[in-house]
């Protein structure tokens, strides 16, 4: 299933959804009418387990797109919000996790020209989540150096603590697409949350897609541009710790729990990593894409 | 008001209470009673504002320390639980936050030997915090290297985002203890949130003091001891960025809201600045206080 955080109208409350040959479905309205206790939040919907998952994709499939009345939107008259626009925890971030972007970083940044042994972890506040589409905050008072990075997010579906890596993949309940925006210049003693966890620097969306639809998630292309311009072009491929890797790596320490992201680092091409040096500024739009799940554009605005 | 979460009994829910002379008032009971809706758990207190908190507590004095039937318990007959059990996001520590504990983490850590010229901020996920006496996890697959730091918490009242330094103590709700407990052998590329991160690693509590009862919170003396040992003795006073500043320095880029908690970093006398240096292992026992706040006790144990 492809399953959205979404308003029909502006001044309705949010509504979980699954995306079906372009129609939104409302997943709460469509149980009601089959008599199927659904909930209308994605955490909600998390929470009740795999066989939820299962029972639901089947409950879509039986109508065979002939949708009962007032169950289906079009895509294009929904306001897409983030797939979870209010995440339990701090979102997990991944850094140095492509081999390239290990390498652009040493160069210009203060990180190790050596591959990290351990996952770099780091985090972002559920303040800093937006949805498709909304503004990324440029605040020239704290950052001159606002920078972009497109990565796979992986959501847990199931509760982790200490997990092997073989079993690891078991564990996710979806993937999804983050921008994991960043301030370069809002760095303290090496820390990141500062630089990466403000409010808006965490593009979110536009889609979940279950983890039973993408049955490899280390094959998928991404890419980015900046006002159209292409920044990065990579492959899940190219991850130096992969999703099983930072599962069991995580969850030896930290307990993981449904609806908690993951987002697993960033290829090369950046703009720190660029030379000369490039930054983002009001105005500029930023887009991002992972093949298979779906794209993001955010304009940058001044505040 | 001293405020607390609490259990009477293990198969109880958690309850919101006020301490008074030894006794904890069950404020949801005792509103019932006085036909004032009062919630039963932290988080919806600290939402009501800072009306409530005048409020709730000019109706505790109403009562003289006479209480009704059913709404007041021993203190000692009570189980006391973190008094916000699950933060809404990521606590916030700060790092290098008094200058003699600046000076023995460059001796024996990754730090620099200057000052930070602004805070140095962290986080530690809701799933890392305990409730009075809990157990603290030694996991020896993990960690070697495992220390105290014992540090007064702020507690957020009110939504706050780039507030100035003159006004930013309006946004306290209140002051507890946390000991913000570290793996120095699990920092990775100089990031501290899996070193500082893991389950059971914020021990917190045992009681929230609201703000109208410290004045001045940069005149407390804090200290630890482990094993009955002193390791720790401060002051608050010694703190290099005030509580003002860091409300105002993190609310410039991150909403802070209701509920959320700043760990305002710890004085010297950490186990890794010792000669030799020295760590915690399963048997022994860490004890925590800030003057004016309460104590925190707990055991590590092997897991």
């Amino acid at each position: 299933m492809r399953l959205v955080t979404y308003r029909r109208q502006v001044a309705d409350a949010a509504s979980l959804g699954a995306v079906v040959d372009g129609q939104v479905i409302d997943l709460a309205k469509l149980g009601d009418l089959a008599g199927v206790d659904l909930p209308s939040s994605m955490l909600e919907f998390i929470d009740l387990g795999p066989a939820a998952v299962s029972a639901t994709s089947e409950l879509l499939d039986s109508y065979d797109g002939v949708w009962p009345i007032g169950v289906s939107t079009p895509l294009e008259n929904v306001k897409l919000l983030a797939p979870i626009p209010r995440p339990r925890k701090n979102i997990f971030g991944i850094g140095l996790n492509y081999v390239e972007h290990v390498a652009e970083s040493s160069r210009t940044l203060d990180t190790s020209k050596e591959l990290p042994k351990q996952p770099v972890i780091f985090s972002k506040p559920p303040t800093s989540v937006i949805g498709p589409g909304d503004a990324i905050e440029h605040n020239a008072a704290i950052t001159q150096q606002l920078d972009w990075e497109v990565e796979l997010a992986v959501i847990i579906g199931t509760r982790a603590k200490r997990v092997s890596e073989e079993v690891a993949l078991n564990y996710v309940f979806g993937y999804s697409v983050m921008i994991d925006m960043s301030a370069r210049d809002c760095r303290r003693a090496g820390q990141w949350i500062y630089s990466k966890g403000q409010d808006t620097f965490a593009p979110f969306g536009p889609v979940i897609v279950t983890a039973d639809e993408i049955p490899d998630p280390h094959t998928l292309d991404l890419h980015l541009t900046v006002n159209g311009v292409e920044k990065q072009r990579s492959n899940t491929k190219h991850m130096l710790f992969k999703i099983p890797t930072l599962i069991s790596d995580i969850s030896a320490g930290i307990t993981l729990e449904p609806g908690d992201i993951i987002a697993t680092g960033t290829p090369e091409g950046v703009g720190a990593g660029r030379s000369p040096q490039e930054w983002l500024w009001p105005g500029d739009v930023v887009y991002a894409e992972v093949a298979g799940i779906g794209s993001l554009r955010h304009p940058v605005v001044k505040v």
